[in-house]
């Protein structure tokens, strides 16, 4: 169960009590898609850089391994030995994002798998099935993600559905907890709120979902295509519409400045590809802005990536190094990046609640853009 | 200095003492061809597999990032944080397998780049120079590596050279560690013996070089096309005329059956990319034959990949979750069979030398060829 441990303004310092154990929050969640961190990072490298939940992918999972090879395998937990809590998403977003020949009907989405091109069906119920099989701690609701482009007309009645969806979702989740079979009987479900960019079909949105007593509730379909202002903006308007007893998770945000926006706001968990994908591409986050390791001005630099972070890149290797591994195309730099990029995260973090229990969180917000603005590779 | 311990029959348990730590023989070098070993694994995970001593390769440092960069940076050992014992090729193997349009003469060889295609002029004075700047613990003489389908008279001729080519690397070398600027004053040569699969051209060439007197001999151009039984008739008839006070290292060779019939002819060094190799395409070792990891057999196989090992992908993982991050072609899949098969061949390589000290070293090498033989994928 949640409690807030103490605020400072909007800002939420809380935990989360869970199965497998309390998530301290704010708290930004390690994206695993296919149940392994992008970059040969292992579940037992995430314990040693401060990850508290893993987030996994319900559609990939489904496709591959197979839901059911994970739930043969003791649930994903086991499967990737991985103690603390797990995330499951829906499955929804990556419908809506890389399926092929998809079509809506009030039951569910027909389309193609991404992977083999093989027809699935997922609805509501399906999605629970799956994430139940996945026995994560947190399950999310199946809802519909809507272009942001979509007409406001679409996005009203395709948060009607989802409103409807949550109500399966709900139901399905508590038969499944009820079966002897189920791994994880205290699976916790979180709905989503939905609505574009419109703040009155937000807020209408968000006092529904709230009837529905939840665990915890995120908000969806931001981050998607908008201005910063925008996902600002809907935040502003929402987030007070949501239960305070609850945690708030925004999905798929975001950049350090959004997140500490999105702090100031009330929300409580994240979870973002970027320190994974952009350390992939050579780009390394640290206090004073962004590095293009790659760079030319780094083939002799031998200090750490960023001074005083104590991730095994910073710890044990020169910026000369790893650029050296980049160019040369070998993986361990994108490991490195990849470990420097989350444990940047996950300390940035760790700086905002101690940040907010020490009522001086706006002060702390302030500084830290100030410092990214400064800018790097300098 | 190197030293005997022990001996059984011909094979010798020996350890070598350099600047950088004493080295316990027989021992398999860990192949870490750009400063860095192919699969996302850091010198410090090296180390927790039991790594004594991390090859590297000379023409590709000399490539990218440059030796002049290495230097300039404290060297490899600071350069790749590794503070054991590291050993260079010569350049010449890499000359002869990879770079393009090469022309050979008594100064030395000059080719193109495979990388950008730029003129490179490498004879034995700059093998030596640009070792030196790597700052490697042992240096490997730079020969010319013929193909294994090159004439007797060809063979001859370029052994010939190959010896001409040692007297002025020793030359270099010495004058090299007498130079302030140089990072590891005692850095180590080993000197080569070639000539293909003709003994007669063998003994001779082990007769001239041993009376170099270096601190080490390696025998070449093996493994390079020959079969296993020809490869074992040339140890054993050039073995005996290289120096008894001196280690004998077999280049590039090769599987554990192979290394298991050499130590037993007297070979104390080996180095392989197998291991590696073998592992990124989803093959493991293990005390009973391999594993095709990739194996649908293995979909909910929750044992490790070898009961009782002790790498950190068998006491972690399952041969399901590897086997499912390979199908999904995740890094770590890699990364965990990479570290999997080096821990065997050093585990190998620890039980090699403790039966050699327990004089069973024969009735251990049959057990262990039997056991390879006995198959896995059951």
């Amino acid at each position: 169960m949640y409690r807030i441990i103490h605020t400072d303004g909007r800002a939420k310092r809380g935990e989360l009590v869970t199965v497998h154990g309390t998530i301290q929050t704010p708290v930004f969640m390690n994206v695993g898609t296919v149940a392994a961190i992008k970059g040969a990072v292992s579940s037992v490298d995430l314990a040693g850089i401060g990850t508290q939940v893993e987030l996994c992918n319900t559609y990939h999972l489904h496709v591959r391994p197979g839901d059911e090879i994970v739930h043969e395998m003791g649930g994903l937990s086991k499967f990737m030995h991985w103690d603390r809590p797990i995330l499951t998403d829906s499955g929804g977003f990556q419908v809506f994002s890389l399926a092929k020949l998809r079509k809506i009907k009030e039951e569910g989405v027909s389309f193609q798998s991404h992977v083999d091109g093989r027809h699935i069906f997922m609805g509501p119920e399906e999605s629970m099935r799956i994430q139940s099989n996945l026995a994560s701690t947190i399950a999310m609701a199946f809802d519909e993600c809507p272009p942001s482009t979509a007409e406001k007309e679409y996005i009203r009645k395709s948060v009607e559905r989802t409103t409807r969806w949550l109500v399966r979702c709900k139901a399905e989740m508590e038969r499944l907890n009820s079966l002897p079979e189920t791994i994880n009987k205290e699976q916790m479900l979180f709905g989503i709120n939905q609505g574009g960019i419109y703040e009155d079909i937000r807020i209408e949105h968000a006092k529904q979902i709230a009837e529905l007593d939840l665990p915890g509730y995120a908000v969806g379909g931001l981050a998607v295509g908008e201005s910063h202002e925008e996902m600002y903006r809907i935040l502003d308007a929402v987030v007070p519409y949501l239960p305070k007893a609850n945690p708030v998770y925004l999905m798929g945000v975001g950049t350090p400045a959004n997140i500490l926006e999105a702090v100031s706001r009330g929300v409580d968990f994240f979870d973002c590809v970027y320190p994974t994908r952009n350390g992939r591409h050579g780009h390394a986050y640290t206090k004073s802005g962004r590095l293009n390791l790659k760079n030319e001005r780094y083939k002799t630099d031998d200090r750490p990536i960023e001074e005083g972070c104590d991730c095994p890149a910073c710890r044990n290797h020169s910026r000369a190094y790893i650029r050296h591994l980049l160019v040369a195309g070998e993986m361990l730099g994108l490991r490195l990046m990849v470990l420097h990029n989350l444990r940047f995260y996950n300390r940035m973090m760790e700086e905002i609640r101690e940040a907010i229990e020490q009522d001086r969180f706006e002060e702390y917000k302030k500084e830290t853009l100030e410092g990214f603005a400064r800018g790097q590779d300098a």
